[in-house]
């Protein structure tokens, strides 16, 4: 009787932040039932979050393995459709893998691997199918990002010119400068968190961001990493110099060690007609540039606005959304290709975003430990 | 299985914005679970809505009649235990009021009725239960509002002096010039709207806000409103003057001809000791004033915040939570009202502030028509 | 050889505010030269403080009778053209009746005089002459005050159907709850502060901007001010309904224990077209809002500014200027005055500024005391 | 009689923006006068200028080196004390040089010189002299800026990890696309622009803010500049990683061609234990972050600044000040300089941070050309 999609999700138990963001970002435009899960390894817990966020047990499996093969098994109107893999990043690869050859589309957390060659041959294996294929670099949900999107597409700050993104958190600060407690945190661990944090982890955000708005490849980078302590192996701040062509270059800024900074991710890109700003932290406002005109703050849901802007607003100007919706806005894409109906480029991120965010973050660390070199991207 | 509530929804279908915010409010906690509903007298588009959300239909029903019948008949295990009404205004008071007596927990959009004799009635039908009745004042579910309230309780700004709270909008600026357009308009029809336009529709908010950040009863008002227009019988902007007592003096400013507000709710509250600032748009900023200390800027989910302001954050700071957030923390309270767990004053608005609320707009308007004069509250 | 205009100064010596500001905003477009003052009423400050601010001593006088004697002694082209009154305020009338009757051009601090009779008096002396005099309304100079002012005017807005003027400052709040200390505090002393307190010292900048930015005249009023203590005389904090016409309502809003505010003047009007908003804090940005166009953010010294804003400004834009650069904008329109040049209306506000301040502070108390009671103005 | 400082001016004539911010700033807190000048080297704009300007025009020079002869054969008593130069770039040099020579103090505008060769010679030329010499960074004035610089110097942000200075313009977009314009503006003319325009205008402001505000000196570069075209021979965009130490990283980021920017200096400074911010064009608000504690915004004249920050506003807070200000405290602290009376480290620029400016400029050129390499500073 529903016409839901029926939705599995891997790891986001307990108390996973990145759980309730990608269950709630399901339910909000009415498109998804959560239908099963294998929420944690440990059985208890698995059954006992399912019982506490009131999904049916009925289909909580005990690991990813039963799950693959007790829904490949049942019919094709029952079986789950797609899957959000929300687990440790090392184990992204071999379960999207997994996934796609049986068949399921599949909703893959950032990283979407562990090393660019895992994704590349990711990429391989869905070439060979239908299969939907998104990655969850949230902060494209946003209506104003769509906005600046769309801008920029439509000429609207004529040719790109520079490119200036940041992302800056504090989190690390209190962690790295106390020699026990920087070696307790898994992300600060290679075997854990490969071989990169800060570029790993937010910095792709800051690159995907860059290639999201301005439909531009960035050709070349030239990375300078920051590891504060000799004992630390893996970045925590890093400037990296862009080029999109020869004489269109940019930067890019990432820190986890910018004290008292909490998501900070800002965006400013000018063209040969105007300019374009703006920040994660305050969604809802997109600061348009030009030189002889006043200033302009475009706002959701007006119908200044282009239509991948306004398909991710739910409510009037003035009823502020945030970064829920902003997750739900891939959620109702992806829910369009599965459904096959028409969607616009840019309702979600696809496999080549996770592909070229791997080769991001090895090149990256490539250029840095090698002085501070250009290398090709 | 499920240890969800059992939730029932009464309007609020096809493209209801106020259904939406309801619904995804409901889903975000994990708390409810929508299992029946009336959501369209035309029975077409009543069940054709559930099938495209994807509810089960089997417990839609075709009108309230039914659904009450019908659900007193199941079993208490199975009965839905809470309603959500969000039918036009006048239907509020005879739904809520036969829910009541039926034993269903209501969660009520305001106003709660049109009249305060209305409200009267049902407060008085529902001191005779055990029933949970939440009005949805939307806005008290911010987690800075909910910070503001406790910063208040504890003395952080002292004896409070001064209040002054604002909500304009523009939206009836292109409808009131237009002669024929504002005789179309259900808001500005006293059949349909009641008594008042602007007051009643966003003035009780700048009310409700004003003595649920307080804790303070307003005992005298001196309202001054506008009509723009003598064929037009529904005011549409106004300046209500407001004393808690004596010598603790206030403002409430709202419009409907604000032209080019969207949705301005601004609060402005000042203590012997310090002062408070916030505005709707902008949620996740909340300025502290002090006479000798640099301004501070208040922002969710940091420890700092109290208790009943954290409770409503699900992500770390700098992930902007927003309107659909807000009213989930309503939800969040009431769930615990229902399941008897214990919750804070302040994580839902009750009966007696719908009761306010209503005694305040039919006094605003007793206070202008009778040549601006002061009036008891 | 000089073609700067001869200044006198009258008050302001030691560490007075004014004296600063006034003497500044004097020197900065290059128009006028001090020749001559009475600094202080005891000789060794007036003739000290004249030396430390390097100014010639021989025309420092002991007092303003010498003064007037003395400079209308002189030839016409060495003696003083305009007299800056910056002395305690019931001190302005008799100094300013005198200069205006032999001849001085005069810029007036406010309050203008002590009384609405006084006000009247001066304005019937002037009116015999052709002297320019100045009331320093010393926002009324800000470029973008300017701009909104002459946007109105152009119709950039529409019909005005709704004003909302603030300004609020916390520095009574550590007074006024300590007895001592409030009986000492001289504008809270009626005999010399006047008949009001708040209102006569900030609310009355609010009511010039009213009319100065819409052109329009109030026409009636209904005050509500706040004394907090029996034995306290004079207001503190108040707010006025406004009415321009039958349908053209505001309210101006005033505090002096708004705890924690410093300087907050802050404009909203909204019209028929759309809405402007202005900070006296941040006075280089100006909201311009419409309804289905995005915000626009003016500011200073582009070209799509009028000439009468442009005309403030000494830098290009994103130099930010202040308030010494508001007052010297006023100084400067009362030197093309003084100069028979050309100007536009609102260069400097002028006596019947004066006289209109001086009946709204006598009808708002007269308004409040007949129980917030409707007056004519 | 008088005890102000006599004041010379050589450029700044005409329609010299920097001639009204410095003769403004000599004004502002009435140390100094101006009693002779060369404002230009034509004679009738040279008197004219004066004339309009209400200066004496007895000592208005025909040029550069009469001024010199004529005023050094003037008693002590009556010479002129001090010396701005503000003349186009490549004049700096020869005269600062002279004026240092012949025992005048100088204010020297920036760049100091044209090359570093230049800056060191007049380094040493000043070392033989008691002779006190600014270099007028403007920014370094400002109440905020100053109170930055000692926030850090107090450890309040523990030691320094991170600099990110930002300074975007974007007046060279409409010039720079069009072949014909971009060969006639002397800014981009290597004969009267030296060897950079973006760096050596703006760059070197950044530059000099980060080791003004940390009290560091950045050891070594690597720029990244942009040219955009080819027969465009000087710089009008870059972003230059900085290095104070191993892992004591920043990155400064300039441009002229962010299309829309206005002149969009932005500091972001992190230690250990906080975080700094703070815009030029809006300069009356410096964020403090912190990890634990909500965000506070420092504002001017408040008693919680430093003495140094203090010393550079003059009126109460709310008042806001500007860039005339900003520069008038550098004058401020110049005239402590010459009367001999005591001031702090950072009242004004000296030689050291001109001779600094022009090493930078001259390294990330060579940089940039060295293929973005690492060089020394």
């Amino acid at each position: 009787m529903s016409s839901k999609i029926r939705l599995g999700i891997i790891g986001g138990g307990g108390d996973s932040l990145i759980g309730v963001l990608h269950r709630i970002a399901s339910f909000m435009n009415d498109n998804y039932q959560i239908v099963g899960a294998v929420f944690n390894p440990v059985w208890e817990e698995n059954i006992g979050f399912a019982k506490q966020i009131g999904i049916n047990t009925s289909r909580i499996y005990p690991d990813f393995d039963t799950f693959i093969e007790k829904e490949t098994a049942l019919p094709t109107s029952e079986r789950i459709q797609v899957v959000s893999v929300l687990t440790p990043n090392f184990l992204h690869f071999p379960m999207a893998k997994k996934l796609i050859e049986n068949g399921f589309h599949v909703i893959c957390e950032k990283p979407m691997t562990t090393t660019y060659e895992e994704a590349e041959i990711l990429q391989k294996t869905l070439a060979k199918t239908n299969t939907v294929f998104a990655v969850t670099y949230t902060y494209t949900g946003y209506p104003m990002v769509r906005q600046m999107r769309e801008m920029i597409k439509n000429n609207e700050i004529g040719e790109i010119q520079k490119v200036d993104i940041q992302y800056y958190q504090g989190w690390i600060n209190p962690i790295i400068h106390d020699k026990k407690l920087r070696n307790t945190v898994w992300r600060l661990d290679p075997k854990k968190g490969g071989i990169s944090c800060c570029v790993g982890d937010i910095g792709t955000h800051a690159f995907n961001m860059a290639e999201y708005l301005t439909g531009l490849e960035i050709k070349s980078i030239l990375a300078d990493l920051n590891y504060l302590y000799e004992d630390n192996t893996l970045d925590i701040d890093g400037t990296i110099l862009v080029r999109f062509s020869e004489n269109v270059k940019g930067v890019l800024r990432t820190s986890q060690i910018a004290t008292g900074e909490e998501n900070g991710l800002q965006v400013k890109i000018y063209g040969t007609k105007g300019g374009l700003k703006w920040e994660q932290e305050n969604p809802n406002y997109l600061q348009v540039l030009s030189e002889d005109k006043p200033l302009q703050i475009y706002k959701p849901g007006h119908s200044y606005n282009s239509e991948l802007s306004l398909n991710g607003t739910k409510l009037p100007p003035g009823h502020p959304e945030g970064i829920f919706d902003s997750m739900a806005n891939i959620y109702l894409g992806v829910a369009k290709a599965i459904r096959n109906e028409p969607y616009n480029s840019g309702e979600f991120p696809v496999m080549n975003d996770g592909v070229r965010g791997m080769k991001f973050i090895e090149q990256c660390v490539a250029s840095h430990k090698n002085g501070n070199s250009w290398v090709q991207l």
